[in-house]
């Protein structure tokens, strides 16, 4: 069996400092992709095995619930408590230690207000009240007899990225700078199928969702958003949602701020409008230049983040490398993700890895030879309403610097000539 | 905001006792179903919610990596060593108690032949040999550096549903009998890429595959399978593989079974032919009623099982419910699921959940009119290939009673008048 024929040409960049043609990394693409030609070659000739130790010794027994390798101990999650708080604070994903589009139940990011309540699901009910028919009160047990929709989709804090508005670039890992966006597979109850049951009322327009933590933290959400894809979640990758994330129910609000999306659900009460919660007044709004807060600015917008090589990974010398990240939008689907690995100044097109899902993370791959000298990468992701992430520093003069929510511009990482990267500001 | 129009006929059944229309599942079903009508009202009407003590008192901090809720404990894979040996045994998913189609990675099936190594990936290295221009040995920073390649793929034991092969039907849980079956996002180096550095010579025509525990499981593959879509694969759901799984890599064959997709993979050697391996002789072979093995019948089947209710879930009188269940085929897509709630004398189609995606698993759910009576539910699935699974009873007809591997016939659960769900035969 003979390497496939493939003109040399079709090796050749197609952006600047070394982006090659993302058909390597589609459909058919592996067979393509002579690795030898291509210069690749990072493994060594073949010398005897040696007999490590697992080969000789019985290992391990099996388990009710497995753990992950002891090796692995350190990918773990940015802990960020609030000082002088009890319980607040957040988590982030070690975006830069992963692959793929699910992120894993114990490295989802998480945010609490007053800590992780331990709630017995025997106890919980669901309130829903105000305009409506029927005040009406679920149990876990009445609800698991609703018919459920399951969907790959994410979720961002829209305080995410915050790190990169500050003046000089942080030098953290990219988890630390993007980490609390995270994306599962939820399954739970169409909320629009509880709400007729309630029998919603003519004036009603928002409801108000309150979590059964000691935050009782509560936010008002338009009714046309319950009504279009909103999901009473009870499931995140198959198993029941874990304490961290809303145990045993959260409200799911595909492609709206993280906030809004309440955890520990118990009540949901249908009103006329907003009710100016504490988290939508004095929190998570969007102060203009002009002195004014926007409110109520749920969705997330186009992004895009190169995973790797990130802050921290180190290049091991010229040769190919796949730069590996993931892109989103609030909006749907992502159409486009582009890379640059001279600073913007010329773009490639990367290749989306199947399935590319409605507002759900999307993986990006590109295959980049790289000369073992100095290059910025960055990328840059449209969405298929047209929407285009933008450069930071665009973004900045279009929003800064008073601007702390809801940053979608674009990542750079410099890599020097001896391969170590930086964050930095493009 | 009222009740959309739905006419009261769209609430028939479509096949025998209670099977409703699928487009309740469907894209905008949930707009459709009103709740009401349909007489479901497992709420009850609202009373003043109690204060439950995490309202009252701050929560549990922040962690690195997440833990399920201490009230899911008892959501486990079923352990089953196998008696008088070191380590090897079997661990089953608990299909009963998730939903979707994600595995998470604490309850993905294992199956072991000397117990889960504990491999130091610094110390572990891949040795591709044998028939080839240039025998290489792979460090995992080397691999590091490949392209790779993202899946949502099931992964089956070929001995999955052993225990329906018995001649009284087992009352055991839905994973029990059928848990040998898990479904993840699988990331890793298609396979080819590396076959191609090595140079693949004209005289192979298998592989070798070889692991690192003390087993040192091994089994011989096609290469052809090997060019198509062979995967090392290195993460799980995101991270990395875990142990039990083969960290840090595992050959992953989409849609074959899994003995052949070696776990702490060390070696693959191009070959020949087949090497007649324990594992392809003395067992995974599928005997014939004439005394004759079947060898290397690596493809799984088309394949259903409604996960609920089941064995040990019960029915909470008359009314409307959810079935739910899985489907996969090796083949592909699965095209179609039906769905009896009447022994198989009459089928229904049922609601396949987005995404369908190829050799993974596939939800589908049902709404059904429960009327207190006895009833028995089955399930079917047809894959885009056309292949059908059968009847348990046609099953055996065709390949029992002496067969041991590839049962993929359907799974009938009764359930009486007290809503109590068993395991019969149909």
């Amino acid at each position: 069996m003979s390497t496939p024929e493939f003109p040399e040409e079709e090796h050749e960049q197609v952006a600047g400092n070394g982006l090659l043609h993302r058909r390597l990394f589609l459909s058919q693409g592996a067979a393509l992709l002579s690795a030898g030609s291509l210069g690749l070659m990072t493994a060594r000739p073949a010398a005897a095995q040696a007999l490590d130790p697992w080969l000789l010794t019985p290992g391990l027994a099996l388990s009710g619930y497995g753990e992950r390798s002891p090796f692995e101990a350190d990918v773990a999650r940015t802990v960020l408590p609030v000082a002088g708080t009890t319980g607040s604070g957040a988590s982030r994903t070690p975006l830069e230690s992963l692959e793929g589009i699910i992120t894993p139940n114990g490295l989802f990011f998480e945010r609490h207000h007053a800590g992780i309540p331990e709630i017995d699901p025997e106890r919980h009910q669901l309130l829903i009240h105000g305009l409506v028919e029927r005040p009406l009160v679920f149990s876990m047990e009445a609800l698991s007899r609703y018919p459920m929709e399951s969907r790959i989709q994410f979720l961002e804090c829209s305080g995410n990225s915050r790190p990169n508005l500050a003046s000089t670039p942080p030098q953290e890992s990219c988890g630390f700078l993007h980490g609390t966006v995270s994306c599962s597979e939820w399954t739970g109850i169409p909320l629009s199928i509880l709400l007729d049951e309630a029998g919603v009322s003519s004036e009603a327009s928002w409801l108000l969702a309150e979590g059964a933590d000691a935050a009782a933290m509560t936010r008002s959400v338009p009714l046309a958003k319950a009504m279009d894809d909103a999901l009473i979640a009870l499931y995140q990758n198959g198993e029941r949602i874990r304490p961290s994330n809303g145990y045993p129910m959260r409200l799911f609000l595909p492609g709206y701020e993280g906030n809004a999306c309440i955890k520990w659900l118990r009540r949901i009460k249908l009103t006329s409008g907003p009710q100016m919660t504490r988290e939508e007044t004095s929190k998570y709004t969007d102060l203009q230049r002009d002195g004014r807060s926007l409110q109520f600015t749920f969705d997330m917008d186009v992004k895009s983040v190169i995973t790797s090589p990130s802050f921290g990974l180190a290049l091991n010398g010229p040769g190919l490398y796949q730069i590996s990240g993931i892109a989103w939008t609030g909006a749907g689907r992502i159409r486009r993700v582009e890379v640059s690995a001279d600073g913007g100044q010329t773009w490639a097109e990367a290749a989306l890895s199947d399935p590319v899902l409605p507002k759900a993370l999307t993986r990006f791959r590109m295959a980049w030879r790289y000369d073992g000298g100095a290059a910025t990468i960055v990328s840059r992701a449209t969405d298929e309403a047209g929407n285009v992430q933008p450069l930071r520093s665009d973004f900045m003069a279009a929003n800064g610097p008073q601007v702390s929510y809801h940053n979608n511009s674009t990542q750079a990482w410099a890599i020097d000539s001896d391969g170590a990267v930086s964050n930095v500001y493009v």
